[in-house]
């Protein structure tokens, strides 16, 4: 008998050689149903797969990360052997599961794949799955697994065999088809019910571009169909909100090629939005007691050499700069925090002024290869909403929950509401990997948590996680497909501190080391704006928008009346502008809708002798005619339902 | 008979071999008496010079430059004869008349002159000059000057002899004292009342470092003892003014040696002060029709090589920064008008668009010797208040003057009422200079003269003095120690779009050139903020200065009710502190003094019964007891008498 541990810690005895099949069956019937992949021991393991020894095991359906996992790398099969019967003398090389769905790369005999053959791959691949085949793993010798390709001349899976020792090299059999594979499958073919083949595109063997190019499928499964719908809908849906998309036709950002990739030129609407948010941010951050700063986006190579960062990341940035006759190396900022440290630097501090609190929105330069670019998300250089809280060890709790309060602050005036939390703590197995003492690092972590939890932050607490300079938390929120990404940022450092020889006078008239908060609610105004883009579909909260409204005039002989309607408005602080072109209402309606302005104010015959507008809302409803006195009130409603005043 | 045309432009007729000191006298003794240097056809000469031709003469007074040159030129031969009195041996080479005062550049035959050396020099020299002697200029041969300063065994002055022809060698003979020299003389040295040696340093011979270290002595003199004495007063002041010892008073900046040179980093006030007149311009350019944009501190190389900038300036300035994976080189931003007409290039424009005005407060990089940096007036990086004008030929004119308007709003408001205004216009006898049409160059340069003229600017004209891309206008201004300074800028330029093939769709809905405006009001933040501080002694505009009142409690008692105080001060919008240390209230107020806050707001027993504040300002004035909104009608009442709204 072995002794199985589940993962809520109870403890079962099963006959040597039970699978985790009949672990869940054991449990119920349901849960058998619904099984897909194992992990044992820390392990991805078949769900066939006989257990010889005591040990822990989890058990993964489809709504787990794992169980999707094995799902698309099992369908990655299916859709290999569906090729290889549609193209005879393809050679298959690698075809792994990925954040959404999966991806093989193969070496076609000739021609090439494009949309117009997807159709009849998933055809084939769905007849294939249908047939309920058994994914059966079996171990090989490396002789006979190098004789097997060698025989279909696959010079790839022979390189892949070549770097494997023998007693490790296992196929995997389904239906006719046999693959090289670690394993970690799905019980059979039949649960996959949708398969949808989504791109093709070019890739090299092993990333490599001196190696040969290969085609790269790129496919998504699902075990409803239903599901494959729905998730088609939200790729429809997210590409309408691309924030590239969305960038260009709001005339918020553009790149140029001469002023080089990732590095974005913000065009007046998008300049006036991250002045709004600036703003915004500065007045919460004056409230909570912090001090604007303005550091410059060079450094000597020394400052980066003391911070520790020249070594750690030196090799993979942006280049020192030299100059023309002095020996000396400056870099590109990649973060605003030794700037920081030397302003705290330049007088010395009592713990009675503490803590110091220096804000700056920072423009930083990170080198990124520029095949990883992307839009705003992914960009060369771009500005943190950067400030460094200097405290004594005592007032990190006080600051913690202060940034929290912030950071929600921030989240909740910009409609974020459903982000989690990541608190990421030591690795306590590990304590050689971290600077500061135990007793600091008991501290700090507790103060986050206690803090998360003080706040009511649906967070998780992620061990081994934290940098070796402190904890952290996170928060993350998903985008239009899905995908988690990281937004404000509260790390605690004792690092910099030491390395900067910060220092205090405590109230024992000795010197004290500061410890040092790292944080910024938006994370960046380019990935945040991005995020945003994508959040709304470029419907950004009244105060926020670039154009809060747009006056109509009926026809050309109106045109005067909107103009005062305009002032009118202009005066009452808010933003609009007038559409005077010779065109139909209907059209100019139609366009307003287009440009995602919040209010259409049309103005004709009758609104000018009642001296009303007449407003709809952008998605069509109709407001009525009212003064600009009551369209004010009304704007004003709205933005205060969502803009709330910091802290008070 | 000679034909002598005047200034004024009338002519008059005198015998061949008259001097210019006869011309003035012919005019009227009082003139005669005042003149101390005369140009004739546009030539430098003495005043007892003969004229033999016909020829435009102007006479020079102590109140011309000109004059001051002289003056101060004529002095260094006094200084140099005491100096060989007082030091036989020494060796004499250059001693030009410079800004303010002169220089000798010497070699003593041994030991050195120090402060303390001063006063016997000064005695010596005016001694000299009370002897009324004759400056007598005559020609050598080049052999008989050589032997002259041979047989002294003077090396420098063989030196510069052997680089002169014969026939242009001059020596200057007054008293025992003769010196190699071009001319350039006032009548007698009688005429120098007051010599007062400034400061000794060391120079190279020629600035060369290779050569012999001298000893450069700094002296000024002037026609009058008061004279020299309100000089010396200035002096002190201008100490006292320096923007880098207030700016460290005042703790608006500081430089720390780890981040670099010439890289300030901005405090607290100091970042508060810039975000306040960032703000200030921002409101009135919006005003003004101008639109923000963000656009990142470097650019791809190919970006400047386009611009022309990399040919010009790229051996002396930062160098490229490389990056480590890609063929890629990037350039820190020197200037922000590229990066602009990349911006302009995103998407096409109809003439029914323009002009359109592009702002940016660009912090922008350019290298200088660490030796010429100089606090914020000389750095190496700094933020230009920058935009960028596009516009079609025909709306030069009406933009220009906007322009205009705005750098007087600015300049009013910040207290600068003592500038004048420099029109660089082109060399007509060098036509190939310069780009762009001769018909375009007649349009920009008579469009900037009407809008001085318009705008009734005290303004001189400079030919030959603008750039080769367009005509320029220049704001000056003098710091404490009347050093002429540029801030705003204003230039025209033909160039960058042709460069950036710059286009707009006319009436005639073909291409044209759209031609380009740099403007800048402020120059740049840190010189601007530096002259600020120098003009105003750091007695900034109350609408700017970092806190406009500093609570001052009598004793503990009042703490309380100081708070409520400063509670209902930020309520209306007014920076305020309190001075709660436990010190007497005549040091807190003496302190305040110090530390320049305009309004000292104190509160004692009296004033907490009465719900008052007693008002002292900066200065002394005693303003009496009166409340807080009494008190916040005086403060916007101040402001609104400097800070108007821009056109309103």
């Amino acid at each position: 008998m072995i002794k199985i541990t589940l993962p809520d810690g109870s403890v079962k005895e099963f006959e040597k050689g039970t699978t985790p099949m009949e672990v869940a069956k054991s449990i119920s019937e349901g849960l058998a149903r619904n099984v897909i992949s194992a992990k044992f021991n820390n392990t991805i393991v078949e769900t066939v797969t006989s257990l010889e020894t005591d040990g822990s095991l989890v058990l993964y359906t489809w709504n787990d990360k794992e169980g999707k996992t094995a799902f698309w790398h099992s369908t990655s099969h299916i859709v290999a052997q569906a090729i290889e019967e549609l193209y005879p003398g393809v050679k298959l090389t690698i075809g792994p599961a990925i954040d959404n769905g999966f991806y093989y790369d193969i070496e076609l005999p000739n021609g090439s794949i494009s949309d117009k053959d997807f159709p009849a791959i998933e055809k084939k691949a769905i007849e294939i799955a249908r047939g309920k085949h058994e994914y059966k793993m079996r171990e090989v010798s490396k002789a006979d697994a190098l004789s097997f390709y060698k025989k279909q001349g696959n010079e790839y899976k022979v390189e892949l065999i070549e770097n494997l020792e023998d007693g490790t090299i296992t196929f995997c059999d389904h239906d006719t088809f046999t693959d090289l594979c670690r394993g970690g499958h799905i019980p059979n073919t039949g649960i996959v019910k949708a398969i949808k083949i989504l791109s093709v595109a070019g890739a090299y063997w092993r990333g490599n571009e001196n190696n040969p190019q290969l085609t790269r499928i790129y496919g998504i499964s699902f075990p409803k169909q239903k599901e494959l719908t729905e998730y088609l809908e939200l790729l429809e849906e997210a590409k309408k909100r691309d924030h590239r998309k969305l960038g260009k036709e709001l005339e918020l950002f553009t790149f140029s090629q001469k002023v080089g990739q990732g590095l974005p030129l913000w065009l007046p609407k998008g300049a006036a939005l991250r002045e709004r948010l600036e703003q915004f941010l500065k007045k919460a951050q004056k409230k909570a007691g912090y001090e604007m700063v303005v550091t410059p986006h060079i450094g000597q190579k020394e400052l980066y050499v003391t911070s520790g960062h020249y070594e750690k990341y030196g090799a993979d940035s942006f280049q020192p700069i030299h100059t023309p006759k002095e020996d000396e190396e400056f870099l590109l900022k990649p973060m605003n925090c030794p700037h920081h440290c030397e302003i705290y630097n330049a007088k010395p501090f009592s713990y009675r002024e503490l803590p110091k609190r220096f804000a700056e929105f920072g423009t930083v330069y990170r080198y990124e290869q520029s095949g990883e670019l992307h839009g705003l998300t992914r960009v060369r250089g771009f500005t943190q909403d950067d400030a460094h809280i200097f405290c004594t060890p005592d007032q990190l709790d006080e600051e913690f929950k202060n940034v929290i309060d912030l950071s929600l602050y921030v989240l909740g005036s910009l409609g974020f509401d459903n982000f989690t939390a990541q608190v990421s703590v030591r690795d306590l197995d590990n304590p050689d990997k971290y600077i500061g003492s135990v007793e600091n690092w008991e501290k700090a972590e507790q103060a986050i948590i206690n803090a998360a939890k003080e706040k009511g932050l649906n967070y998780v607490i992620e061990s081994g996680e934290a940098a070796f300079y402190g904890p952290k938390l996170d928060f993350m929120v998903k985008d239009a497909l899905g995908r988690q990404w990281q937004l404000g940022t509260i790390q605690v450092d004792y690092n910099l501190p030491e390395r900067f020889d910060l220092t205090y006078k405590g109230s024992d008239n000795e010197l004290h080391r500061p410890v040092m908060i790292h944080r910024a609610p938006f994370g960046s105004m380019e990935r945040f704006i991005a995020l945003l883009l994508e959040h709304t579909g470029g419907n950004f909260p009244l105060w926020l928008t670039p154009e809060q409204a747009i006056i109509l005039p009926v026809s050309e002989k109106h045109e005067k009346y909107a103009e005062k309607v305009l002032k009118s408005l202009e005066n009452n602080e808010i933003r609009a502008l007038i559409d005077s072109r010779n065109e139909t209402i209907g059209k100019k309606i139609r366009e307003a809708e287009m440009s995602k302005i919040p209010f259409m104010l049309i103005v004709g015959e009758n609104d000018e002798v009642a001296n009303t507008i007449s407003v709809r809302k952008h998605g069509g409803e109709d407001l009525g005619a009212i003064d600009v006195t009551m369209f004010t009130d009304l704007v004003n409603k709205e933005i205060n339902s969502t803009l709330k005043t910091f802290k008070e």
